[in-house]
């Protein structure tokens, strides 16, 4: 909004309208659904499927889960048609010449090479699996190993595989497991159970689906593994989300690049002849994923300290936060230019 | 009791009282005290550090943890010196010649090799550990492997490992996970933090205390590894139980195979001409580890279906219930006699 005003204040006319959108649900804590708003906008997500959506984890606290329908019509937001009210669709609703975004990097990558600005040109595939180690629980004092089929075993000799196999391919491919658990969960017992999260990611589709080819054979390599004569475990493994790797329209990831250069240079940030900047791939998912099924998009990365993200020590410098401001704002104006 | 009635209608007249002993809280599921009972009895833990040990797991059901000593209360089970109660001591309460003990082994070591018998020997010494991995947790999208310090993989490549010196050192030496909780827990945050329990094994104290050696350096390395270039994870590592290696009195142990043998022969319980039974090492702890602390003690193990225990599918054949009663009451029979 403090963008809105400048441009006011120095009677800068533009060709297009200028808006801020306030997505709804980027994050998908609450209701798990992440980049809710922009799904539904961009009619990869129905309206109805994102409203019938539960909150998570209310059960516990006694109260009945609530859908995201609910809560809008609680908080007093309306249905298309009403007074006021126009279609979360880019069709039928608001629609947009081109989308631009700011976002902390939330990786250490920018930071630690002393980079001001990253222009990103898209956003990584990621797919997400479930997986399940099916062995048998027995005693730790009295079934000695030929006689054990440790489902705990099998899962850690596949965490080390997936994270070795990742390394190996290269290109920016990633595995991470960030869930784990065993059961029954005891300390004299060998757990006859675990179930685990598995995250791949990579900004080339092709590579993923190589990394996922190799993943898929050892994780059920992994599960035969039970050490010296064990009893073998079962495996099985759940695909639970899957995001394809988005590039962003060239025209306007252009226009950032241009926008970060003229920035960066009258504030003298650059080293060695070089402008601290760079082309690079988003690695979360963003608003600007869906938006750009429908518009021209692109974003802009700021550093954030140590690459942290997601917890309260999350934080980027003023000045960061500064130059981010001026790069979009000067990126939305390039772009609106070139539709003279 | 029904034993007791055997011996009764069969005019069986020994030269010292026989009597059963129901030890209370052999398990230590609900006060989290294993072989309290007997651990009192003996003078190895003092009965009133017993009595104000409070129960596990109440605080989430809203009722207020009760101790030992409030639940004897509750049903009325009086203190020594009150009319009818004997103090729970070797020393000044109750005193034992000596304790047989009839248990189902709870592994498969029997059951695997058709035999019907285990002359137990002695159980073996066991070390329970806390061990916690401290790194640093961060989004699984945008955090390369060189910025990660991943507590899980740090954790999983220790178990791997502690499982494989174990392995390697042989000679019963045994290393078991059986519990596992990584934080914060979502599916794309690499975990900043693991703690797992591990429980160490082995019949020979001298061989334990090597592997113990051995795992604590090597838990140590796991913690330093984390992939290609990774951050560091730091170990912090707790011993929270130790049991050491008992070995049962030999002129008690000589009584049950004695007995053994002379009721399997009998049976024709052999093979091969091999009679089906073996002298073994108890892998789990039991009350006749304190009692032999203080009296000739020695154990029966009979097969149990797939070596399953602490679970509903624990079964012990009819007729194997039946050999093991009658290997007990004749090994009593035969100690009685050594006091002649």
């Amino acid at each position: 909004m403090e963008m809105l005003r400048v441009l006011e204040e120095n009677w800068v006319e533009t060709l297009g309208p200028v808006g801020v959108v306030d997505w709804t649900n980027e994050e998908g804590a609450r209701f798990a659904m992440s980049m809710m708003g922009s799904a539904v906008w961009s009619g990869e997500v129905e309206e109805e499927r994102a409203r019938r959506l539960r909150e998570v984890g209310r059960a516990a606290g006694g109260r009945v889960a609530r859908t995201v329908g609910e809560e809008l019509e609680r908080i007093g937001v309306g249905r298309a048609g009403e007074a006021g009210v126009v279609e979360a669709s880019w069709e039928t609703g608001v629609k947009m010449a081109a989308h631009f975004e700011l976002h902390i990097e939330q990786g250490p990558h920018l930071v630690g090479a002393g980079e001001k600005i990253g222009v990103v040109e898209g956003a990584q595939a990621y797919r997400w699996y479930e997986v399940e180690f099916h062995g048998r629980d027995c005693h730790t004092g009295t079934t000695s190993f030929p006689h054990r089929a440790d489902a705990l075993l099998a899962a850690a000799k596949a965490i080390v595989d997936v994270r070795a196999l990742a390394e190996e391919l290269g290109n920016g491919a990633l595995a991470s497991v960030g869930i784990i658990e065993a059961k029954p969960g005891s300390v004299n017992t060998v757990p006859g159970f675990v179930s685990m999260s598995l995250d791949l990611r990579c900004p080339d589709e092709k590579i993923l689906d190589e990394l996922e080819k190799r993943v898929m054979e050892s994780l059920r390599s992994a599960a035969g593994y039970s050490g010296a004569g064990g009893r073998s475990v079962q495996t099985n493994i759940k695909e639970t989300f899957r995001s394809t790797a988005v590039r962003f329209q060239r025209e306007a990831v252009d226009c950032v690049e241009a926008a970060a250069r003229h920035v960066l240079e009258s504030a003298g940030a650059s080293q060695g002849g070089k402008t601290l900047m760079r082309r690079m791939s988003s690695g979360a998912g963003h608003d600007s994923v869906f938006a750009s099924k429908r518009c021209p998009t692109a974003m802009i990365f700021v550093p954030c300290k140590d690459g942290v993200s997601h917890h309260p020590e999350e934080w980027c410098e003023k000045d960061d936060c500064a130059m981010g401001a001026s790069v979009l704002i000067q990126a939305l104006l390039r772009y609106d230019r070139t539709r003279g």
